[in-house]
């Protein structure tokens, strides 16, 4: 079994956001890797029958709350972007052509920009020209990335990732799998950390 | 404004139960009381238009795992009961009575109880013999609890009290309230329990 640790997320996702940005370092401390895995949550919400949060007000006006309090707990930025919420479908697919083109490390420096941009400066990560940006300044050629969210093979690539996740019991994000167990929830990393632990002590 | 923390709880959640088992201690630390407030689940997800977990199978799946790991790394005693899920309305009916009638601290017990035979023992505490004898345990007559199982007023305050809940913006539990700000989910006890010591610094 692989000791990598992965990471499903969508970019519109807040507490995915909040997972991103600590799950390098979690996995680093222990010695681990992760992989990235860009799905859509309305694939998996379809999948799972359950219903995407905005359509929930009683529950979405919590969650609101929930988000920016964990966000200010944890000393993570964070803002809703006016845009919010919207289907992100190219900063998936740029990530998914990145990590077959350009290496996972890459498409993970590129997913912690695009993730930057849109909850911590409130950018619209759907805009095509803002994400051939980020990319630039990864020296990845502006021209080949906008090519690429154009292809179809890319698109479909993309789409197969939520089908992947499915498969694997992937029913929300952020969630992690490490060691063959899930953990569904930014605040589940405290449950990883102590299984990252727990392993170590016993080696 | 009330120093109390509101507890809503539903005798069936796992969760409620795992809270239940922390809350006194937590509020007693930081000199607070704890107002427990049974809520019926079935009534707060069709106010918030959720659907129940064990009616989503793949989402299920992942919390009946993260149930037991929580109990386990928590600490506390977990089983889940033959009977489990249903329906609970006695015991909630119960302690509305009882905490009318003997007060807040008698019904409080009660509860600790009740959820100690469910989801410790697996004891069936819909059964209202089971529920008199946790009740004659705790010094109250039997046949007056009894009785009160079939008190239309008693019914009707217990589910008043879900309705009570939906108007604070209760849609799932266990929800704790304290100075105003809202927390849902055991995993939310951590920063409960922030706020009340951040708060203590300050005094």
């Amino acid at each position: 079994m692989s000791t990598d640790i992965d990471f499903y997320f969508d970019f519109v996702s807040p507490y995915a956001y909040l997972a991103a940005n600590r799950i390098e370092r979690l996995a680093a401390a222990h010695g681990r890797k992760v992989r990235w895995k860009p799905v859509l949550m309305t694939v998996l919400s379809k999948a799972a029958g359950t219903q995407l949060l905005p359509f929930l007000p009683m529950k979405w006006r919590y969650i609101q709350h929930d988000v920016a309090r964990s966000a200010r707990l944890a000393g993570i930025p964070f803002r809703w972007p006016a845009c919010f919420p919207k289907l992100l479908l190219a900063p998936g697919r740029a990530m998914t052509w990145l990590a077959a083109t350009h290496g996972d490390d890459l498409a993970a420096a590129f997913a912690h920009t695009c993730f930057s941009a849109f909850f911590g400066d409130g950018i619209d990560i759907e805009d095509k020209e803002v994400l051939a940006g980020i990319a630039a300044g990864l020296g990845v050629e502006r021209d080949a990335l906008l090519a690429a969210l154009e292809d179809e093979a890319v698109k479909a690539a993309f789409k197969q990732g939520s089908e992947d996740a499915i498969a694997k019991g992937v029913f929300g994000v952020p969630f992690m799998i490490a060691d063959g167990e899930p953990y569904w929830g930014f605040d589940r990393l405290v449950q990883l950390e102590q299984a990252l632990r727990g392993e170590r002590k016993a080696a």
